[in-house]
């Protein structure tokens, strides 16, 4: 799976690598249980600071979809471990104001419902 | 309108203020054209730094919600200048890591309309 980082981007870096991971399971590309290369290298490879790397691991982690162990790495969570981890919830408040700032350009219930479907799309097509 | 910060939150106090602004304007306490408080004011109301406001007015400014005058200070933009300046694609943009995320915990594009409906229900519902 190839990450592009976009320098110029207003995301910030390690939130790319967070987020490009994130699809990379969505649309099969990385699998559940896969491990994820170390720090070091992966660092090396993209041509990014370690601490950048690491910060992305951490925020997977925190949001449920890897498990970082102290000697064998980085890995991807279990489809099993991410339903019992990762939190609905939490996903839901993360929906919550993007959902308010579709309302407030006055998107109805129905175009938010197709704009999901059309993103849902777009993931599941996208070849990487 | 109440703004209600939650201190111990993961969610930054700038970023708390944005979306309970935003989600007012979605809910119709918040009007379009409406004056937002001067940054003074609103830290004090609120009791926080008056930079965590001024940070909160520029996020806004940027996603293209309010307007910051030199003199009259920050305003609620029409919603004819909302259309105009704020941009479905970055919206769309910033939906994508989350519904990659809502896949890798093994939603289908359904269940992912339905959580959006949800939310969409409860934003009108909720009394502030």
């Amino acid at each position: 799976m190839i990450i592009r980082i976009e320098p110029d981007s207003d995301i910030p870096i390690y939130t790319q690598i967070t987020n490009q991971i994130i699809e990379g399971i969505a649309r099969g590309n990385l699998h559940f249980g896969d491990s994820l290369p170390s720090v070091r290298a992966f660092a090396g490879d993209l041509g990014v600071n370690m601490h950048t790397v690491n910060k992305s691991y951490h925020e997977l982690e925190k949001k449920g979809i890897i498990r970082i162990m102290p000697k064998s790495g980085a890995m991807i969570c279990s489809a099993q471990e991410l339903k019992d981890k990762a939190s609905l919830e939490k996903l839901s408040e993360a929906f919550r104001p993007l959902v308010a700032e579709a309302m407030v350009l006055g998107m109805e219930k129905e175009q938010i419902g197709e704009l999901m479907k059309s993103i849902f799309q777009s993931i599941t097509e996208k070849e990487s």
